[in-house]
């Protein structure tokens, strides 16, 4: 065995890509070298759910950029042997975040599933296109039956409904506004803007920015993003007001699952205007989409059975690896006659299979990325329960936290009433701050705290939380679950962590 | 060792993925999982190359709905054993297409990079987001070296250049459109279309049709992209011509490498009239951008220099892993100020570090993929010389194949010059059509030709090319070298297949 590890490391050592396939003769040295990647891959993923492992080891730009104990970013004319690519493998991973770790609570984005992992390293092996059946045919039937069960849980019927995945679920957004304006005036296609009135969206001042970025892209204008302000009733009056400035209302976004406080917008109501006025109602359901996956909490989404569109990111709640989310669309085929550009030397129509089947002129993309296999593989594994049992251990633990906080006088919740997903969000009152009254003096003071909290926990590395303002509320803590490997004693930990690092502040 | 086989077995059967990280004490059970996946992906990897193994083992989608020796696609609400997993892990790549087998001809991405493979496990086993420096440090500075180094190759300065990794080329271009756009109307993205003249946009009717998808996304239309008649001068008169319309010439896009021929626009004379006219000089350079890494090849880009902005995939030519595209923008800082919409709660300004890296808001997207790491890896390990022998090897198999061609009477060339690129376009004359003048009837002819062959092509799984027809060209065959896999004698391969399979139609 010892001879053969040594055998191993004179391949690794001496050897350089050019000896790795399709080079003749070199089946071996390949299967060493992906060998050795693995290896580094397994003991970083089982390092990464331990405890006593940090978050991350943070350096400044100009300090990972110089370089450091050898690992340089810059890139040389001459090759470099397989052993330093795999020093350079161990380093990016060194000095990279561990997204997976129990105690990340930064982004809607975290844990690392290994099933999805390990279809993530299948996808990438299969290295094809969503472009046509012909070169992906698994994968295409895949996203369709996949799109499908998604479909039936938004109450789709079998004759309604179509989807695509996207880049992002800005991408999807984008997608729903582009649909809603095709839908309404088909001719702005080959004609453009100026061919139509000017339009007018809406959405709640909470939405993502990803509705103002669309209206941006789409030309449609940011200024002509009605933003309808949060519990009001929604979009009436602002319809009228639209028409008074002589804008052309077509569309609402309502978001399922806001950023920051995780709101659900009441679809039912939503869907009610949208209907007497006749509207595209598109749900921005990336965060929230997965709610869906759980009998207790789906009630929250009531209502987006009703809408046009909907935005689903599996790569969120659903805990599925980066990248991986969706645009539904209850009109059938809609995608393809909104984009399609039937570019003959491309999708050529005489094929000998049902050319149906070639995906690739539904999107506004070209060549894509397969993201449909490691939910689909996750789904076969985890089955709608595991997703749920998941999805619902979330939400238990951010009302967890929200009950400790409760109790609690050093810390503040920005809400009294009960999460409705799993965001919960606080501020930190430090002892020098406990005994203000509230009001603009410690507003001022408070703003500095989380920023200061951050930057100390990041330098230390042990959790990591966000923050952020919002509207007239000055920095405070956001925190997410989407996580499976949290636990209890990790919110325990992340609180004593602020209290720690921020109490003399 | 039986006994730990026998041991991995149990685990992997009797266990599903609930049994696996996080779950307390499974840590060895992760372990095996993965590695049998591995040892999936390694085998695959393996027969892959080898030229016994087919390159497809097609099934029409009924097929592979109906489900083939036990492969479902459907999902059950119920979850499946880690065997079951497996057994479908294998299944897909058994029904998928080997896109790195050396005779799979098919599309402009092929091959399968050993090293890039590695890139792509890794970045999906770190499972982060090019979102903010604060999640992807290292991912994000890497981005900004590759991106150097690519610029520096267009021969841009140190003091310009900008540039951002992009789901695709067709939204690389989306992107040089947009913000062609912002340059000349930056007020477009505040109040839209509405605000601007009606814009006119020119390309070269050989241009790749996501030229076209961008007018329509963008709200200019696609009646408003002037399409410019190869083989003449190039943009001048139709600037005219687009004033006497009424239209406001803002943008044109030459192309490098197109994607049918591989042909070359005379990027300096397009460039002398986008300087005369103030336009916005876009270059395509998805394609044939991966030869300015040759010393041989990179004549053919000359002028390249003097573009606004650029599309360069390095996962075509460079045989990068899909997806890895870019977009660079010679304009510093343009593409934050085109996209930036300073969403406060998701970029806060008052983190502890040089937030200019939190590359978030230069896109429109928001979260994004790591497509850098990959890339940077390759570049490691084979620096600019590997690259370079690579792509020349694929030129020269592309002039190989034209000379063969050149000397049968059974093949006719689309063009009699020399490929510029690695595309290769010919026509096959079966028996029957040999001895018909060229005209009409032989055409009608010829033209059911090339799919006759693919299906069956397909039926057999041998080998892959693709056809199509294009303006007053009836189908023909377009090989494409991109996979450094591919020798001489999987091009004679080619040309006798398609004789057998062809010969007596």
């Amino acid at each position: 065995k010892d001879l053969n590890i040594l055998y191993i490391n004179a391949i690794i050592i001496s050897h350089s890509s050019s000896d790795l396939l399709p080079t003749e003769g070199s089946e071996e040295a390949s299967r060493h070298f992906l060998q050795e990647i693995v290896n580094i891959l397994l003991a970083y993923m089982c390092k990464l759910f331990k405890r006593s492992t940090k978050v991350l080891d943070f350096h400044h730009p100009h300090q990972l950029k110089e370089g450091l104990e050898g690992f340089t970013l810059e890139l040389s004319d001459q090759p470099e042997n397989l052993e330093q690519l795999l020093v350079d493998c161990r380093d990016t991973l060194k000095y990279g975040v561990k997204t997976g770790h129990p105690r990340f609570f930064n982004q809607l984005s975290s844990g690392l599933d290994i099933i999805g992992l390990a279809g993530e390293w299948l996808t990438s092996t299969a290295n094809t296109n969503m472009f046509t059946y012909e070169i992906s045919p698994v994968f295409i039937l895949m996203e369709e039956v996949v799109l499908r069960k998604m479909m039936d849980m938004l109450g789709w019927s079998n004759e309604e409904g179509d989807g695509i995945f996207c880049p992002g679920g800005t991408v999807s957004n984008l997608y729903s506004v582009l649909l809603a304006r095709y839908h309404f005036f088909p001719e702005v296609k080959s004609r453009g803007m100026s061919a139509i009135p000017r339009l007018a969206m809406f959405t709640s001042s909470h939405s993502h920015y990803s509705i103002q970025k669309s209206a941006a892209v789409l030309g449609i204008g940011t200024e002509n993003v009605l933003l309808v302000k949060c519990d009001e009733r929604y979009v009436l009056s602002p319809a009228a007001d639209a028409k008074d400035r002589g804008l052309y209302p077509f569309y609402v976004s309502a978001t399922a699952g806001t950023t920051v406080y995780g709101a659900f917008d009441p679809l039912n109501d939503i869907a009610d205007i949208c209907e007497r006025h006749g509207l595209w109602m598109h749900v921005d359901a990336a965060w929230g989409g997965g709610l869906l996956m759980s009998k207790r909490h789906r009630v929250k989404l009531q209502g987006i059975d009703r809408s046009s569109s909907v935005t689903w990111n599996p790569h969120k709640m659903m805990g599925v690896p980066l990248q991986c989310a969706t645009l539904l669309v209850r009109k059938k085929g809609f995608l393809q006659e909104c984009n399609q550009l039937c570019a003959e030397y491309l999708f050529q129509p005489d094929k000998h299979y049902d050319t149906s089947y070639d995906t690739g002129d539904k999107t506004i993309q070209c060549g894509r990325h397969v993201d449909v296999f490691k939910l689909w593989l996750m789904w076969k594994a985890k089955g709608m329960e595991g997703f749920e049992s998941q999805i619902n251990k979330c939400l238990e633990n951010a009302e967890y936290l929200f009950d400790k906080l409760k109790n609690r006088t050093d810390f503040l919740l920005v809400f009294e009433s009960k999460p409705e997903h799993s965001n919960v969000c606080f501020w930190y009152l430090p002892h020098s701050l406990r005994n203000l009254p509230p009001g603009c003096e410690r507003d001022k003071k408070l703003h500095a705290v989380a920023p200061k909290i951050k930057a100390k926990m990041m330098e230390e590395g042990l959790t990591m939380i966000g923050y952020q303002p919002l509207g007239n509320k000055v920095n405070f803590f956001r925190c997410v679950f989407s996580n499976s490997a949290t636990q209890r004693e990790d919110v325990d930990f992340l609180l004593d962590e602020i209290v720690r690092l921020g109490h003399d502040l």
